[in-house]
């Protein structure tokens, strides 16, 4: 059987460069699809291109306006390559006013050639008790994905009350995977660097509506190492750095179960009020 | 007299999304200009759009090859015009081998109507020494473009002995400003979130050959808040997080003298070996 994430993620090559895609139930969220989805189709679309060289080095996805339920394009082209590096832009199109293409996203990728060199960590896994002892919360089942995701709350669940009562801290720290279990890839991997509720929910117990402008993942692990995870627990955790007129950061890091870094990410996201 | 930040990032309109640029030898670095200015360069070619609406919120910029000494062709179009946002997608294009305009620089980059809301800061700035009590440090005067910049190192200066003696801390901090001193602006905020040396060199002790391949500015400032700032010092500081087969990422944060976030930068590095 096919996994959802899968499904959500299926793109045909139709032209040179050119894919068609097609938005899924399983993970749709309030007026469009859930964004991770739609940053991990964009990356399946640099891994599915004949002429794609290396593995997902880094990916930025900025949402320009909400994928419509039904059928897109993905247009992705390699711009440049070079000895260890490959360049990539990518849009995601749908008929726009009137029926001309309009791009509803737009974004770059780097793929690279990983050798093996000196390396080290500089961001510490965090402690935490191992997932089997942590226990599932069930929260916000009003949308579709996060039914896609076994979440299990470290700190900063979403709050139990909306009662505007400020905190002085946005960190979420969870256990997090794939929910029918599923073995981890640099697509399931983006989507996940994207489950975190909006920062300014949790600063201000009061869900105003928010909404990712762009998002950045830096892959800090090759193939072998994903899949090394198989189906298993990450720890996942973010935290915003600034909130100001409309905008905040996010800074988020994606652990295996070992503790070794496997994603950095990185988001400015709009919210109102 | 023109400040020669002002001559790098200068632009000709010469056809619709179209500029004429040509790098700086002021700016210049080890094989081609010092990343900050190409990437303070594509954000003033969305500056100095005719459609530009907003202010910049988000720019990601990928170094697909050294940009050659010479005159460079800028494109800067927008994809998509929201109510409060407005997409943009910018390459820089100089001639291949054999004449034809090859992409040396991608980018996409995001403005934004700011709106007073309710904000906050979930980065405190640190304590530092004023910047007229930091002695200034002269170190690597070997690439033009450090001299267009005044540094005062509080933490994590380059390295005195190139010995590999490990360290186990990637963090510099220091005052820091354009040389001599200029206004603050985006463009010039843009090329500060990149003047760190490689995060390697400090974590090694080593000279390894590194360069970054994307980097990406969040702004959380408006031109009234950078104008308030005037030629004045901003607290500078970035820390890696992973280095892993030859790439580590960094983030960074620059605070006004008087504690205010202005930008936060993330960005990932090749290094060898």
């Amino acid at each position: 059987m096919t996994h959802p994430f899968d499904a959500a993620v299926a793109l045909d090559a139709t032209a040179p460069d050119t894919f068609a895609a097609r938005t899924s139930p399983a993970y749709w969220n309030m007026v469009g699809p859930f964004g991770g989805i739609t940053a991990a189709t964009v990356l399946r679309a640099v891994e599915s291109h004949p002429a794609r060289l290396g593995e997902p080095l880094s990916l930025t996805v900025n949402y320009a306006a909400a994928v419509a339920e039904g059928p897109f394009t993905v247009q992705a082209r390699p711009v440049r390559t070079n000895r260890s590096t490959q360049h990539w832009t990518v849009d995601i199109l749908q008929p726009g006013p009137g029926g001309a293409p309009a791009v509803t996203t737009t974004a770059t990728a780097v793929t690279a050639a990983r050798r093996t060199t000196w390396s080290a960590s500089d961001m510490p896994v965090p402690e935490a008790p191992p997932p089997e002892t942590v226990a599932q919360r069930d929260v916000f089942r009003g949308v579709a994905w996060i039914q896609r995701y076994a979440m299990r709350p470290l700190a900063g669940a979403l709050p139990q009350a909306w009662d505007g009562a400020e905190s002085g801290d946005s960190l979420t720290r969870l256990w997090l995977r794939d929910e029918p279990p599923r073995p981890l890839d640099f697509a399931a991997l983006t989507a996940l660097c994207d489950v975190f509720y909006p920062r300014v929910w949790l600063r201000r117990a009061l869900m105003v509506p928010a909404g990712t402008v762009s998002l950045t993942v830096y892959f800090h692990a090759g193939s072998d190492a994903l899949a090394a995870v198989g189906s298993g627990w990450l720890l996942a955790q973010a935290r915003a750095q600034e909130f100001r007129n409309g905008f905040f950061d996010q800074n988020a890091q994606l652990w295996n179960e070992a503790g070794r870094l496997l994603a950095t990410s990185h988001q400015v996201v709009y919210y109102k009020e």
